[in-house]
C-alpha cells in the first residue's frame, strides 16, 4: 500500500481483547465492569430531547468537565474529556512528539502506548519493571538519559494491578520534569484505606497528568468518556490543537454525568469487585499461583514452575470463559483475568 | 509550555464555529439539518440496554458498515466509521503524512485541513481555487509537482457549495495518483438531476477514499457519526493501524443505524433544504449579491461591490442570526449561510 507514509506500512496495529458477540461467553478479557453502570442513565435517555442529536454538541464538554472538577477541587480548565481513555493518550502523545521523539512507558505495561509512538513515528522505549512490576529507584533517571519526552506510567500497572504509591510518583515526577502521563484507568479500585490520591500532586507538577476514565468504575466502556486532569495551560494546548473539535458526543457527555453523578452506585461495584478480587487471589494462591498483590479489577496468576499458560488460555476459552493471554517472555506463564461476578469468578476458578 | 513538541507550540488550533446554548439563536453558522433527525432514533434509545454501555462497543461498527456498504454496492471491508467526519480526516492525513510531507487541500476550503497538516508537523499548501472556486486544468499536475502525499477536496466545496463533477474528480485522481480523498460531507443536498455519484469511481482508482457524515444529511451532528469508503486494503490500514479502537460509542451506532433505516425521512429533509438553497439563492442575487451555485446546505453570497461583510455579520448577529463570517482575503465581503427553516431563513433576509 505505497499511499501510506513509510512508518505506518512498517509498523504493527494494537490488537485489542476480543469482544465475541455471544452474550453467554464468561468474559474475563478486556477489564469491565462486571456490574451495570446506574440506573439514572436510563431515563436521562429515554427524556433525550433529538433536538440535541440534531446539532453539535457541546464542543468541551463544559457541564461533565465542571463536575468533575468540582469534586477534585479543580477548575474546569484543569479537565479535558475525551472519546475513551484511548484518545487521552493520543493527544498527549501527539501534543509532545514529532518524527524520532522518544516516548518511555512500563514494559510490562499497556501496549497501546508502543502503537501510538509508532503512529507518530516517534521511537518507544520500554521502562522494563521489576519481577515485582515496579520500576526500580533509577527509572527517572533514566528516562532523561534517554532523552524520553513523554513517559507513561499505568497506574495501577497492567497487566499487574501493582500500585505505585503518591510518594513514588511524587518523586518520579520530581526528577524527570517532563511530560509524566499517570495512567489511572483502574484507579477506582484501589483499596480505600490506602488513602491513594495523586490529585494534590497536580498543584505541585506542571508536568504531570493524570488520566481517568468512565471504561471501568463506571461501567461505561460502551460509551467512551475519559478524561484528563492536569495544569491549566497544559489541558488547554491539547483541548485546543490536537483534540478533535466535537470529540465527545452529546450522548456519553449526559450518560457520564448520570453516572458520576450518581457515585453511590459506582462505589458499591467497586466495593464487590475488590471483595472479590482478594476471594479471586486468595484461592489461587492456595492452589500454588504467584499472584501479585492488584489494586485494579484484574488479577495476574502465574504458574509457580514458569510453564506456559497457553493451553489453560485455550482449554478455558473452549469452556466459554475468556481471559487475556500475552505470548510474552515476561507473560507467557501469566493470565490476565478481570474480576467478574462472584458467579462469573467461580466459574472461572472451578474451569481452571 | 516547554513540555509540548516545538510544531505544536508554534501551531494554532481549529477555530469551531459558535454553539450558543441560548435555544432562541436563529443558528445558520455550522451547517446543521435545520430538521430533526428520524423519529425511529427514539425508540432505539429507549429501548437500549444498559448491558451495552457497560461492555466496549463493536469496535469496527460492524453492523453500521454492513448496512452502508449494502446501500453502495461495496463490501464491508470497503466502509471505516470514524467518531464524526472530522476523525476521518485525521485518519487519513496521519497515516500518509509525516514531519515536512506536504498535504494539500482546496483554498477556500475546510480550514480544519491545514491544522491537522500542522498537528502533524507536516507541512500544507493550498490548492488556489479561481473565482469560480473550481480548480484549474493543471491542479494536479501543480499537486505532483509540490510532492503532495495526500490531496483533500471538499466537494461540494464549502464554503462555496461549487460541486466538481465525477468526470472532473477522475480525471483529477488518474492524474494525481496519490492518495486523494474526497471530502463528501454534504453530498446529500446535491440536487439528484444531477445524477451526481463517485462511488462508481473507487472502482476504478485505489487512491480514492470518500468522506460521508451522519452530521448534516441525517441530522446526527451531536452523535459523532461519519464514514470513509474506499479500497478494502487502504481502509483497512486505516482502521487497524491508526484508529483508536474503540473509536465510535455503541449508542452513536445504533442511532446513525435506525437514521439510515430511514432514508424516507432523511430525503425529505434534502428535498426541503434544496427548495430553500433555490429560494434564498435568488432572493440575494435580486437584492444584488453574488451568489455561486450551491449543491451544499448553506450559500456564499458576496457583494457586488466588494466591500467587507463584516459589520453585516455583526449586525445579524446583534439581531441573535448567527451565521459564519470568515476574515480573509477572499472571504472578507462573503458570508457563509446555513440554510434553515423557511421561517428561519426568511428572518436572514429580512434582518440582512
Amino acid at each position: 500500500m505505497s499511499f501510506l507514509a513509510d512508518h505506518i506500512r512498517a509498523m504493527h496495529g494494537y490488537t485489542y481483547g476480543e469482544q465475541p458477540s455471544d452474550r453467554s461467553v464468561i468474559k474475563l478479557n478486556t477489564n469491565e465492569n462486571p456490574f451495570p453502570p446506574s440506573p439514572a442513565i436510563r431515563e436521562t435517555l429515554v427524556n433525550l430531547d433529538l433536538e440535541e442529536l440534531r446539532r453539535y454538541p457541546d464542543a468541551t464538554s463544559l457541564v461533565l468537565r465542571e463536575h468533575i472538577a468540582a469534586r477534585f477541587g479543580l477548575t474546569s480548565g484543569q479537565v479535558l474529556i475525551t472519546n475513551g481513555g484511548d484518545e487521552a493518550i493520543r493527544l498527549v502523545a501527539t501534543a509532545c512528539l514529532t518524527r524520532n521523539d522518544v516516548m518511555v512507558s512500563s514494559e510490562p505495561g499497556y501496549s497501546l502506548y508502543p502503537v501510538i509512538a509508532n503512529v507518530l513515528n516517534a521511537r518507544w522505549l520500554p521502562m522494563e519493571l521489576g519481577h515485582d512490576f515496579r520500576p526500580d529507584s533509577e527509572a527517572a533517571r533514566r528516562c532523561i538519559g534517554q532523552r524520553a519526552r513523554l513517559v507513561c506510567i499505568p497506574n495501577p500497572n497492567a497487566p499487574s494491578g501493582v500500585l505505585l504509591t503518591a510518594q513514588e510518583v511524587d518523586a518520579f515526577a520530581a526528577r524527570f520534569r517532563g511530560p509524566l502521563l499517570i495512567d489511572e484507568a483502574y484507579v477506582d479500585f484501589i483499596e480505600p484505606a490506602l488513602k491513594h490520591d495523586l490529585v494534590p500532586l497536580l498543584a505541585r507538577h506542571r508536568n504531570l497528568l493524570l488520566l481517568r476514565t468512565f471504561s471501568k468504575g463506571y461501567s461505561l466502556a460502551g460509551a467512551r468518556v475519559g478524561y484528563l486532569l492536569g495544569e491549566e495551560s497544559f489541558i488547554e494546548e491539547l483541548a485546543t490543537k490536537v483534540r478533535d473539535s466535537y470529540n465527545v458526543n452529546c450522548i456519553s457527555q449526559i450518560v457520564a454525568l448520570a453516572a458520576f453523578g450518581d457515585q453511590e452506585h459506582a462505589r458499591k461495584t467497586w466495593e464487590v469487585v475488590r471483595l472479590e478480587r482478594q476471594r479471586v487471589s486468595d484461592v489461587l494462591r492456595e492452589r500454588g499461583f504467584n499472584v501479585p498483590d492488584s489494586q485494579a479489577n484484574f488479577v495476574l496468576p502465574q504458574r509457580r514452575d514458569k510453564a506456559s499458560l497457553g493451553d489453560t488460555y485455550e482449554r478455558l476459552r473452549d469452556s466459554n470463559i475468556l481471559v487475556r493471554y500475552f505470548k510474552t517472555t515476561r507473560l507467557y506463564d501469566r493470565l490476565r483475568v478481570t474480576i467478574g461476578t462472584r458467579t462469573q469468578n467461580d466459574a472461572f476458578l472451578k474451569a481452571l
